[in-house]
C-alpha cells in the first residue's frame, strides 16, 4: 500500500455524497474509493446506454456482470439490479434494458445513474472483506470467507483498525476455515499476502475517513496471483466514531498514585452507629491498619471512633487525597464541590442511585462538577476499595490482609464480594481489590496504568461487563500485558444479541466475537468463567513463565495420563515428542511394563524415589520447558509425602537458577486436598479431584508468555 | 425404502466381487446396489466405445459426465479419469479417448472395463452420506455438507446403522451448518425428507450386508424436489463388524446380583501382614461392616484376624459367591480354576501384571477359565468395588460409608481413587464404586445392567477410556438413561487422531466425534472433564427432574444475572420470556429501580423477605419450570440467612408437592462456603465463588430429563 494513498481523490467524492445528504456510495463511488487506496478492483465502466454497455463489454472483454448504479436502490440484487455472467454481446444489450426496466418496477422515483459493466471474474475463492464503527472499539476490520461460512458459520474475525500488516496476515489465517485458503482438495492456494494488503489497505481507509461507517467487500476473490474486491459497499454517517475524552498517561498516574496511596482520607458521612455504611468503612480503614491521617467528616458529631470529626471537608487542616462518600446519592454533588475546593485526588463514590438506576443526570452533574476540580471519580455505585501495601481497606466489607501481587477489579458488587470471599479461603496475596460500579469515570483504563507501574502488583485481573472505551483499554492491555498478565472475564459474552446493522459485516459484528478477538489481539487472557478468572489469579503468579512448548506429562495414574493429555488439548498445550535419548533416561527410573513417550506413566505402585528421579530428569533437562504431574494415592507414596518430595525437587532446582512452571493434579482420598496446598504454598498450582483446573491454568500462562513473546 | 430392497441383486454383486477377491467395487456395481435399496442416482450408462459413449449420452441428455471404470484405478480423479460438463456429442467422443488414453498413462496394465457415462446433475446442495465399520460401534453412517465443511471444518455426524426415520432426520438438524439445507441467501430449502431417506437406506444396506466395509455417497445433490447421490465409492471387507460375545439380560442380572450383593466372599491371599493386599482387603470387608461370611484363603495360616482360614477355597463348607484375588498374576489361573469348581459367581481380580503390561496371553487364559466354569471377572488391575447397601468394601482402598443412590465406575486406578476422595470430601451417597480395570471381562454394559435394576441406585456415573463393545453399551445405554441418569467422562476424546482410512466418510470418523453423536443418541450426559463428573453425579440426583424449558434467574447481584444469563446459554438454557403479568407479580417484590425481566434483579441491599417472596413466586407460577439464585452477601441477609430461608420454602412448597430443580450461586466472604453446603444439605445445588458450576449441573439435569422425555 505504500505509497498508494490518494486522499484527496477519496475527499472529493465524500464531498459529493455529502452535498447530497446521502448516508451510502454508489458502487461505481466505492470502486473508486477502493482504487484510491490501492485496493483491486475489476475493470469496469459506467455505461447510460445499451449501446455505450455493449461497446465497454467489448473493451473490457466478456462475460461481463451488469449492475444498476442507484442511490435509491442499495440493495441491488432484490431489485433485479444485477446480471451475471452476460457472455454475448446480445446478452449484454438485453441486460442493460432488463434491468433499467426492473429498476424502474423496483421504485418508480429512483435516480438511475446507469449501469456499471464490470469484467466477470471466475474462479478464485470468495471472501468478505469490511470495516464497521463498533459502540465500544471504534473503527474495526473483518475477514472471512464467503457464502455459508461466514453467513452460517459467523466464521469471521476482527481486529482494531488500522492494523499493521503482521495483524491483517493473523486475520487470513486466524478464521477457522484458514486451511481452505492454503489450497484444499488440490485448488491453487489463494494469494493471503495480497488478502492481508486489502485489510490493511481497508484499515487505513476507514481510519483516514471516520465518516465511512461500514464498508463491505463482498466478495473479495482470491486466486493463487492476486485479490479483486469484485463488489463493494459504502454507508456513511458522519458521526462515526467519536473520540472520547482520554487522560495522559502522566494525568492518569499522578492522579491514581494519590488515590491508591493516599497520606490522608476523609469519610464523608462518617458514622457511629453500627451497620451504617459510614461507620463500616471508617472502622475497616481504622481496624485494617491504614497508616496515614483519616478525617471523619459528620456536621453532627465531634468524634467518631475516638477520631475528631469535621463538619465539612473544608474545615480538615491538613490535605486530604481522598474523599470516600458514605452519604445518600442526592447529597452528593454538594459534597462533592466541597472536596473539590479542598483539593482531594480522588472521589470515591460508595453510594448508589445513580445511572444503574435511570439517573444519569445526577451522574453526569458529578463528573462535571469532578472534572471541573480535577478530581478523579470512583464508582458510584460500589464497595470501595483495597491496596493491601497501605493497608488500606476503603470499604464497607471486611478488610483484607493477605499481601501479594494480584490485583482485581470488579464491575459489579456481588463479583467483587466474590473475589473477596475466594481470596481470603484462597489465601490468595492481593494488592489490590478495585470496585469500579458505573465507571462514571475511572475505569480499567486506569487501573491497568497504575497497576502497569505499581512494584506491587504482578497479574492483574478484571471482571468487566462493558469497556467505556474499547479502543484505549485495548491499547493499554497491550500495553501493559507485555510485561504483566491481564485476566479479563468479560461478562455478557451471550447477550449481545444481532444489533441492527445495514451492512453484512455490520451485522456480523454483533456478537461477542468482536470482543473476543481484539482482547487476544491485545494479549489479554480471557477467562471463560468467574471461577477460571479467580484460579488464574491465583495460580499465573506462581509459575516462572516457560521458555518453549515443549510440556511433559508425568504420572502415577495412567487415567489421570490420558485425560491430563485432553486437558493440554484443549488448552493449547503441545505435548513434547520425546527424543529417543530422553526416552531412554526416563525409561531409567520407571518399571519395565511402565510406558516411557508423553505422558511418561510411572504406573501406580512406584515409591517416593521414582517421582522425585522422573520430575528431577524433567527438570534438568534443557529440552522440556513444563511438567503436569499426575498423582495416584498408594500406601507406597502417600499424599503428603508426594507433595513434599515434589516441593522439595522444585525448590532444589530453583535454587540452582532452573525455573520450570510445575502443575499437578492429585488422585486420592482427602488427604490429597491438604497436599494439594502445600504444594500450591510451594509454588506448584495443585488441585485434587480434577485434571482440567491445573492444565487450564498452565495453558492460561502459556498464553500470556506467548503473547509476551516469552516462549522461544 | 419400504419395499424397496433387492436383497438378490447386492447379494449377486457382491459375490461377483469376492470371485475376483476384489476389495473395493466397480463405480456402476455401486451404482447398482444403490438402486436395489432405492438411492437414487442419476441416469448412466457403460461405454466401451467412443461411438458408443455418444449414442449413450444423446439418449441421457446432455450434459454428461465421463468416468473410467477399471477395478485397478480407484482414484479416479488423480488418473486423469474423470471429465464433467460435455455439452455436445463431439465432446463427450473427444473425452472418451482422452480418458483411456489417461488411464493407460497413469498404469498401463489396467484392466479397463470401460467408461461410465452419467448425466451431469447441476444446481442444488452437495451433501456426504457414507457408511463405515467403526472398530468400537461397528456400523455407522455419517452425514454432511460437501465440500470445505466436512473437508476443514469436519462438520459431520454419526450414528449407529441402521437408524430409524427419525434419528435419519436428526442428522440431516444436527450438524453445525445444517441451517444451509433450510435455505439461505435465498436458496430453495433441500428436500431433507430425501436425504434422511438415504441415509436410512444405507444403514439398512450395510446392516443387511456386513461385508459392506466403507460406503462414500459422495456427493449426493439435494434439491428442493429429492436427492441423488452422483458418485459411489464402496470397500469391501469380508471380516468386517464381528459380533462380540454377549451375554442376555438374565444372565448378566444373576451373576451381577450374586457379585453386588454376596451372601459370602472368599479372600485368596488373605495376609495377616499390614501392608499387604490381601490384609487391606480383608480388613476393609471386616471393618466396614459387611453382614455376610468371610473366608480367608492362605495356605500358610490358620486363622486370620480372628477368623479361621482356609488352605484353598475348595476347602470352604459353605457356598461362596466372590472370590477376591490378592494373589500375584501367575498364581491366578489355579487359583481361579479352584474357585471355579466351588462354583463362584464373580472373580474381583486384584492383581496387575495381565494385558495392561503385555501379557494378554495370561489375560486370555483367565478368561477362558472363567468362561469354563461359569465365573465372571472383574478387572483385572483394579482396586475391587464397593457397593454400600451391603457394607460391602472389597478393595485394598479405605471403606467408604455415605450410602446414597450414586453408582460410579472407573477404567482406571487413579481416577478411582479421585472418585472416593471426592465423595468422601463432599459427603456423597453412594451406592457402588467400581473399578474395572482392564475389562477382560465385566464390562459398562454389565454394570448398567446391574445398576438399573438396583433399587438403591438413582444415578449411574462412568470414567472410561474405551468400550469393548460400543454397540451394546450404546443400546443398554439408551434404555437404562430413559429411567436414570448415566454420565459419562470419556476419556482419550483427542488423541486418537487420524485412523489409517481409505475413505472419506472412514478419515472423519476418525476421531472422537463419532463416540460423542453416538453416547448423545444413547441419552448418555457426557461430561467434559473429572471434574464435572463428579459434580453432575453429585448434584443431579438431588435436583427434581424440569417438566419445562422456562428457566427463571432471581439474582440480588446483577453482575452474577449476566454471569448466570452466559452460562445458560453456554449449557443450552432457554431464559424464560416472563409475560406482563408475571412481571407485575415480581415487581410487587423488588425496589422500583430493581429490574424484572430475566434475570430478576432484586438488587443488592435488600432483606430477607425480597429473596424468600421472590424465590416463593417463581416456585409458585406453574409457568416457570426451574430457577437459578444469585446470591450477594450482605449485611441485611447474611449467607446463613439466605441459606435457611431457601431451604425453607424450597421444602415448604416441596411438601406442597411442588418441586422444581433450583440451583444457586453464591457470591461472598468465606461465609457462602458454609451456606453452599447448608443449601446442598437441603436439596439446593450451591456452590461458592462461582457462576457457572451451579448452571453446569442443572444443564446436565436438563439434557438428562429431556432424553428420558420428561420436559414437555
Amino acid at each position: 500500500m505504500a505509497g498508494g494513498k490518494d486522499r484527496a481523490a477519496v475527499e472529493k467524492i465524500l464531498e459529493a455524497a455529502a452535498a447530497d445528504r446521502r448516508t451510502s456510495l454508489t458502487a461505481p463511488e466505492g470502486r473508486q474509493i477502493c482504487e484510491a487506496y490501492g485496493i483491486p478492483t475489476p475493470r469496469e465502466c459506467l455505461a447510460t446506454s445499451a449501446e455505450e454497455a455493449v461497446r465497454q463489454a467489448r473493451e473490457i472483454g466478456l462475460p461481463v456482470v451488469l449492475k444498476i448504479v442507484s442511490p435509491d436502490i442499495p440493495h441491488k440484487t432484490d431489485a433485479g439490479g444485477v446480471l451475471v455472467g452476460l457472455d454475448t454481446e446480445e446478452k449484454v444489450a438485453e441486460g442493460y434494458a432488463r434491468i433499467i426496466e426492473n429498476a424502474r418496477a423496483y421504485r418508480a422515483d429512483a435516480h438511475v445513474v446507469g449501469v456499471q459493466v464490470q469484467r466477470m471474474l471466475t474462479g478464485g475463492q470468495e471472501v468478505i472483506i469490511g470495516a464497521v464503527t463498533d459502540p465500544t472499539f471504534g473503527k474495526v476490520v473483518a475477514f472471512g470467507l464467503g457464502g455459508v461460512l461466514v453467513e452460517v458459520l459467523k466464521d469471521i474475525t476482527f481486529r482494531l483498525a488500522p492494523t499493521s500488516a503482521e495483524e491483517a496476515l493473523s486475520m487470513i489465517d486466524g478464521i477457522a476455515a484458514a486451511e481452505v485458503l492454503r489450497g484444499v482438495r488440490g485448488a491453487e492456494p489463494a494469494d493471503r499476502e495480497a488478502l492481508a494488503g486489502i485489510v490493511h489497505a481497508l484499515g487505513e481507509l476507514v481510519t483516514d475517513f471516520p465518516r465511512l461507517a461500514e464498508v463491505d467487500l463482498n466478495p473479495v476473490l482470491a486466486t493463487a496471483t492476486g485479490a479483486t474486491a469484485v463488489d463493494v459497499r459504502i454507508l456513511l454517517d458522519p458521526d462515526a466514531a467519536k473520540e472520547p475524552v482520554r487522560f495522559s498517561r502522566e494525568e492518569i498516574l499522578m492522579a491514581m498514585n494519590r488515590i491508591m496511596k493516599p497520606t490522608s482520607i476523609a469519610v464523608i458521612g462518617a458514622s457511629a452507629e453500627t451497620g451504617k455504611i459510614g461507620n463500616s468503612v471508617l472502622k475497616n480503614l481504622v481496624g485494617g491498619g491504614y497508616a496515614g491521617e483519616i478525617f471523619p467528616i459528620n456536621p453532627k458529631a465531634a468524634e467518631i471512633l475516638d477520631r475528631k470529626a469535621y463538619a465539612s471537608i473544608a474545615d480538615v487542616p491538613s490535605n486530604v487525597d481522598v474523599a470516600v462518600f458514605a452519604i445518600p446519592a442526592k447529597f452528593v454533588p454538594a459534597a462533592l464541590e466541597e472536596a473539590g475546593r479542598k483539593g482531594v485526588a480522588g472521589a470515591i463514590l460508595i453510594p448508589s442511585g445513580f445511572g444503574e438506576t435511570g439517573n444519569v443526570a445526577l451522574q453526569d452533574e458529578v463528573v462535571a462538577i469532578a472534572r471541573e476540580h480535577g478530581v478523579r471519580v470512583l464508582g458510584p455505585n460500589i464497595y470501595g476499595y483495597y491496596y493491601t501495601p497501605e493497608n488500606l481497606s476503603a470499604t464497607f466489607c471486611t478488610p483484607y490482609d493477605v499481601k501479594g501481587g494480584v490485583a482485581l477489579s470488579s464491575q459489579s458488587g456481588g463479583i467483587g464480594m466474590a473475589i473477596l470471599g475466594f481470596s481470603r479461603s484462597a489465601k490468595m496475596g492481593v494488592s489490590a481489590i478495585v470496585g469500579v460500579g458505573n465507571k462514571a469515570d475511572i475505569d480499567e483504563d486506569d487501573l491497568l496504568t497504575f497497576f502497569e507501574h505499581d512494584e506491587n502488583t504482578e497479574l492483574i485481573a478484571m471482571h468487566l461487563e462493558d469497556l467505556k472505551d474499547g479502543r484505549s483499554f485495548a491499547e493499554t492491555a497491550k500495553r501493559v500485558s507485555a510485561r504483566k498478565p491481564v485476566v479479563v472475564l468479560k461478562a455478557g459474552r451471550t447477550s449481545q444479541g444481532a444489533r441492527a446493522a445495514s451492512s453484512h459485516t455490520g451485522a456480523l459484528a454483533g456478537n461477542d466475537k468482536v470482543y473476543d478477538d481484539i482482547l487476544r489481539q491485545s494479549g489479554v487472557i480471557r477467562a471463560p468463567g468467574l471461577n477460571d478468572m479467580l484460579e488464574y489469579a491465583r495460580g499465573i503468579p506462581l509459575l516462572p513463565a516457560p521458555t518453549g512448548e515443549n510440556v511433559v506429562i508425568i504420572t502415577g495414574a495412567g487415567g489421570s495420563g490420558v485425560l491430563l493429555s485432553d486437558a493440554c488439548v484443549d488448552n493449547g498445550l503441545k505435548l513434547m515428542e520425546i527424543p529417543p535419548d530422553l526416552d531412554t533416561a526416563f525409561r531409567k527410573y520407571i518399571p519395565p511394563f511402565g510406558a516411557a513417550g508423553n505422558p511418561v506413566d510411572i504406573t501406580g505402585g512406584e515409591p517416593p524415589s521414582t517421582y522425585r528421579d522422573t520430575i528431577a530428569l524433567g527438570l534438568a533437562d534443557e529440552r522440556i520447558h513444563a511438567l503436569i504431574l499426575g498423582y495416584w494415592h498408594t500406601i507406597v507414596t502417600p499424599p503428603m509425602v508426594f507433595a513434599k518430595l515434589v516441593s522439595e525437587v522444585v525448590g532444589e532446582y530453583r535454587e540452582k537458577g532452573i525455573e520450570k512452571p510445575v502443575v499437578a493434579s492429585l488422585s486420592g482420598d482427602v488427604e490429597v486436598e491438604e497436599a494439594s496446598e502445600y504444594l500450591y504454598r510451594n509454588g506448584v498450582v495443585a488441585y485434587p479431584y480434577t485434571t482440567e483446573k491445573p492444565v487450564a491454568v498452565l495453558g492460561a500462562k502459556y498464553r500470556w508468555a506467548r503473547s509476551a513473546g516469552l516462549v522461544g
